[in-house]
């Protein structure tokens, strides 16, 4: 058997048992956005690592490098956005083929840079070397107050499911990458969002610390498959009301100009990192109401957490309130 | 200009002035063993991160995935003995060509458990994901008591150098497995220690708490270019007494056999992976005599710390006391 008859996730799964045994208590290993350690009695520490590589998380004659430094990053914020915590250094190691020009380093460390002055966030260390292919590798570490951490089994039957923005442009946006289509300002926005996401740092802070506010992740893998992880750890089912998920205008002109399917893109296309988390039912309104103050958009209420059903899939697919068939795909690193 | 056309240093040095303004007090950032931020008042948290790439730091159809797993670990435990601190959690992400079989990810996960369970170290998270090379990249955090942190900038005029091991043994594997020639237990014993370096925490921990040490970091670029980077930090020059430099016996006589320099090797190797350390002239042999006590095995002095010299060298090369002529290679990671 060869690692590419497994999922990413199966894999985890079996590093994180096979490890599970020297997990000191107080700490949070393998399995959710971040890992956990005590910084206090009232504070942990959260730390997020990622890796991208050439030509399987991009390609080096598409992304520019200043959106490479800015992704590397931010996806990692995305993460320690999605525990409620705060980021508080980054480390930075890069892999490097010989023909990388100066220029191209020094676009991609101003993107880096750019990421990390805006959250303020210092690149504290890391290392360089060669390598046959660009990789990069970044850590990033951050704290939270105990009781604002969102772990991912947070969600509680009968709370409502919700996402912080649009989902399916960045899917739709790597569409574009990968074809030959020639390009407008709706094509340019989407892969906008497929190569610079935007960590969701001031709203995971404020959303974890709402009475009320359950499980909580950020959508990377795509919506469906982030969802059953909830939904996993979690010991619960849910529904998604499909008229719901929202929709970029862009990415609905696009879709249609380009045959897409915007529904499949914003279920299972991923890079979205936005934050998906669940609310108590009750307090779901006053939620959404000071959340549009806050941040000057809507919360969106997507699907509900459901008691756990025996047998059959995990996620009901609603339309109109009518169940429909609606399967979502796995992803697969390893393919 | 090309990547190629830089060193790895002066990369890390145009990363380091480029990020220092964000860095909040109390931070150590980029330029030593590990990076530095507060736990309390009297602790710092350590950091070390490293990247392992195939076919620049391993060759895959020759590094047993066992030895891999270990030394994918020991090389970031070594950096946070190297500061004095006490390893706390791991972090490993790694990227895997889809041809990697089950039996190799299992063998490299053996490796890293079993080090992680004799120094005691959760691994508490990372990333998996294919790439079309193997590389592996560990995070490692540790903590330690500020006054014990051992930095590079500590050694003063007057200090002994010295290691904690024979040098130039894993330089000695490394060129046994870029060549043909027949192995006998000589050059199985250099293979090994190029394979499965030992971190030296506990030798790290109580070194740094001795009264008298100064600068301390591991050697991991070679006795030369790693003392270079102590004397840049303290403002000072060195002496080495070649005739002092510990060889291991196999070293020797695989040296004579295939026609080796094992001095070269041990100055210039690199990935010893020992401790490097300054210690006070006259705490030297009190150190020395408990170091024995404690772990059974000498502390090398090999050299002293001397006032920076105008101009010429930092480091005077003396074979029993006469100056000598012996250049080190400057170690690039690029080419």
């Amino acid at each position: 058997m060869n690692i590419s008859d497994i999922s990413e996730f199966a894999f985890i799964e079996r590093l994180s048992s096979s490890f599970a045994e020297l997990l000191p208590r107080g700490f949070t290993g393998i399995g959710d956005d971040c890992a956990l350690f005590p910084k206090s009695a009232q504070e942990s520490y959260a730390v997020s690592t990622d890796l991208l590589i050439e030509n399987h998380h991009f390609y080096r004659n598409k992304i520019p490098p200043y959106s490479l430094g800015i992704k590397s990053l931010a996806v990692n914020l995305s993460d320690i956005a999605a525990m409620g915590a705060e980021p508080m250094a980054s480390f930075l190691s890069v892999g490097l083929p010989k023909d990388i020009s100066m220029d191209w380093l020094d676009s991609f460390t101003a993107g880096y840079k750019a990421l990390s002055l805006k959250e303020n966030v210092p690149l504290c260390g890391g290392d360089t070397t060669a390598s046959p292919h660009i990789c990069v590798s970044v850590t990033v570490i951050g704290f939270a107050r105990n009781e604002a951490i969102r772990r991912r089994s947070m969600a509680r039957a009968g709370d409502i499911i919700c996402c912080t923005s649009n989902l399916g442009d960045s899917g739709g946006g790597f569409l574009v990458l990968q074809s030959d289509i020639e390009t407008g300002a709706d094509e340019d926005f989407l892969l906008k969002r497929h190569y610079e996401p935007y960590p969701e740092i001031a709203a995971g802070k404020w959303l974890a610390s709402r009475r009320g506010a359950g499980a909580m992740m950020d959508i990377s893998d795509g919506l469906v498959s982030d969802l059953e992880h909830i939904l996993a750890a979690s010991g619960a089912a849910a529904f998604l009301n499909l008229e719901a998920i929202p929709l970029s205008a862009q990415l609905k002109r696009c879709a249609e100009r380009h045959g897409w399917d915007s529904l499949d893109l914003a279920l299972n296309g991923g890079e979205d990192y936005c934050l998906l988390l669940t609310v108590a039912k009750d307090e779901f309104a006053g939620t959404s109401e000071k959340f549009f103050e806050a941040f000057g958009r809507p919360l969106f209420p997507i699907g509900g957490i459901e008691p756990m059903m025996s047998g059959g899939g995990k996620i009901r697919f609603l339309q109109n309130g009518k169940e429909t068939a609606f399967t979502g795909k796995p992803f697969r690193h390893f393919r």
